[in-house]
């Protein structure tokens, strides 16, 4: 196997782990927390629009780990520097 | 092997592992927050609107990291930058 | 082994193995809202109709990252672009 | 070994696997809603019917990821393309 | 290892791998069911018998997850198409 | 290794590891039914017929699996098709 | 490595291992079992034979699995029909 | 490596694993059962002699899966037919 | 494989997993925080905004855990003392 | 390597591994009896001694299996009839 | 692969390895700690000062811990002892 | 590799691992019962004398299979027969 | 690959795995305590002072098994005796 | 590689992977005991000395299998008898 493909081949797979094993936990949290959301709600609707407020901000800081993964996930796949650097040494 | 190949098979087999495992998690914080919601509504009944409102946006903003994976399965299957560069390379 | 070999042993491989792990996670969440979903009838009958709906709105969004792992699993097997490369490429 | 065990070997170890797997993720979910139907009956029997058709059009719809194992091991042991590619390949 | 060896080696280890890991959902899921039916009749025997039908009908379609289980098994060991094309071709 | 060689070592292998895994399920939820049961006499003895006989028809159920992995196990030592085809083909 | 050896080397690897995992289940199921048991008594003197006998026949029912696992262990080691047709062909 | 060498490994291999394994399962239920008997004594005095016979009866119920366990692990180290067959097959 | 693809196919990988392992645990903490948060706001509505304060102080410590592996990832794809040092002594 | 060095080296890895894993199940077990003695007295100090006979003879029997693994370890260490077979065989 | 070349991969996996590993105990730590604290808040608002401050310290502490991780992965990318040696040696 | 270095390796590694895996069940299983004991003092001040006597009795019973561990990696290092035996045969 | 590549390669996984395994348990174990050090305050504002005190105390012995592995992971990259040796011996 | 090497490699990971999962028990065992003593304190302020008392003897013990392995880890690396014995042999 020449350069060129193992670094294709490993860029292909850790982009598609990476997504995966990433979007588990935020996944879970973001669900735990809507959970309890909708439960404090439901207990104090009164505080719905205090609630939902707090609730939409925290799932974006929750998100953002996901978007750290999908991030690298996308420069590995449209912007790998290694896959760049393989392409002009080897005149592709 | 030669590259074609190697390239193909690494691309078949991470776009079927990121979504198998990328679903596990939205699966079960979406099961978890939907739970939830029937027992809010059936607590709070009048508060219906606003927690299944609250629900369908949370609901959505956790399956957002399923469509993440879905995204980059599909990329790795019909729109991969890699696969594109070794079938002009190799005359495919 | 050549190439068509190794491509149709991968599809077949990451075809089941994809449906396998993905059905896992929604069958789970799906089994865990249903069951609060008859616990909530059982509280609160007078809102059954009201929680039914709901739940299968919501069951139908668990549902659909199980779909998104049959989808990728059906085109390995039926409509897998590198399988009909390979079969352009050597004459199949 | 030539294309065609190869074949034959792996479709025969994924449609094993598809189902085995398949069926733990339906199997847990299914038990866990119909144990709390009958804990839902014993609470409110007044409320049987409903209780029971909500729990049987919910049990279809988690078999359904279930069955999506089933058709796919079924597909790859009776139906399977890549397989009828090499026995005509192959003039099997 | 000539083909018929290994087509006959991989479909015994996948029959018995796939009722096995398939068994354990099903159990575990009966044995929770089961479990709470109990519980439900301890609680409301007035309604013994709604309890018990809705249970067994219950149970049956949990037990379906382990009979898909055990068909692939049973087709692996006594109808395996794989095995009885290799037969013919090597004139077994 | 000659081929009876793989196919007694297969047999064996996979006979003691389908019923051992095989046993953990159903061993975990007879537990837990049991549990319930002698749990439910306690706080309704009158009922003890009744929950004692569900008791027993609800273990016979779960039994079945691991039942089944004890039938596939003994066809694999005893009975298995295709150890008798390589004694014949072998002339053993 | 001739055949007799490694026929009797996994066969006591598989009679080991057998047993082993196989008792996982059947003690935890038992001694969950049991420990509700002398719950119930605790909490129902007057039903303490009626715990009893119902306790030990559940318990034997769940020993029956780890009864199929240790007489597949003892079938391997002192009646394996594998082991002796290699000892007949090999003139042991 | 001869055939007494490996089978020897194997043996002692597999005689310890077998005890390990085996004592886990037992140990965690006698555990339970017995935490549960020291909690039904200080709740019910009086039934201190029905809850001591039932635990020990149990308890050694329990055991038994541990002492297959041994039993098979002392078989293999002192009594193992595979290796009295190979040392008299080698005139040892 | 030369010097420079064994390193750049060493820092893709671990770029990728990093991150993908590093956001599981902040995510999980994060969203359970988040939801402790909301129901102590449901309980206490006159304290949401010091609640919410320390809330997301708080949230910015664990997110630094993420951070860190994310800088790590970032360091090894685009500024990697190691890959600068293989492309100049490799005249790169 | 020869014989001797192979059982030498299988003996010493497999005590070590026994006597680890064979701790881990009794140690918990053993821990949570205790906790449960403990809260069981103080619920009814006029048991104590009760309480603590029962606890201690529970424990002894817990420990059994401990022992059982501890027995096989010291056998495997001093008294292994295959490493004394193999330093007669080979004049050690 | 040279010396250089080993160094500097293990080098790299380490790091990444190790910050990701060791951010999931301090942040599912951190996560839990802070969840209480704004419980404990809600529940006991005149306190909030003395909870606050015995949070951030305590979490300083947590916090410890993955700041070794991320020191240990610091010194193994930018001042690795074995690295400078091994650049010295081979004149890099 | 000659005989000496594997059976210093070996021991050496095994004596590592097995007081590193059989301190894990032990610590637990302590720190529960002192966990439990705390609380009992707390719950019943008068009986600390008691409870402190059956904890120091029980963790000692505990200990003492971490014990077993320490001196199992303790005779491997300092006074392991199978190493002295080729010391003296390979004249060390 | 020389011994000083191995041993240096061997030092720099382990000292960044010990403390990335090392950072998990202490971790959690921290936060439980502050978590119920936090629960415990807002029930019992009066004792603060003594819950702070004693909560310091013990995080530090907690603390202690992290600062273990941290100290072996500086040990093995700064102060390491085998590779001093191997520098001396290799004339490094 | 030579026999200096590899005890020397065995004996660091060995040291490290001893101390990294032997902190993991003591430390979540103690943590569990710190927070229950946190809580019996608030419970029961008046006992505090003796529930501080009883804290510190048991997390003594605990510590105790965390410090079993620091010490053998300490002699692997400081005074590892093999280690000095392969010293010697080759003249180091």
């Amino acid at each position: 196997m020449d350069s060129n493909t193992i670094i294709a081949a490993v860029s292909i797979f850790t982009a598609g782990i990476t997504i995966a094993l990433g979007s588990i936990g935020p996944a879970l949290g973001e669900g735990r927390a809507l959970a309890q959301a909708l439960s404090a709600i439901a207990q104090q609707p009164d505080e719905a629009s205090t609630i939902t407020r707090t609730l939409f901000v925290g799932l974006a800081m929750v998100e953002s780990t996901a978007i750290y993964c999908f991030v690298i996930s996308m420069i590995l796949i449209f912007a790998n520097p290694f896959w760049n650097y393989f392409l002009q040494a080897n005149g592709g």
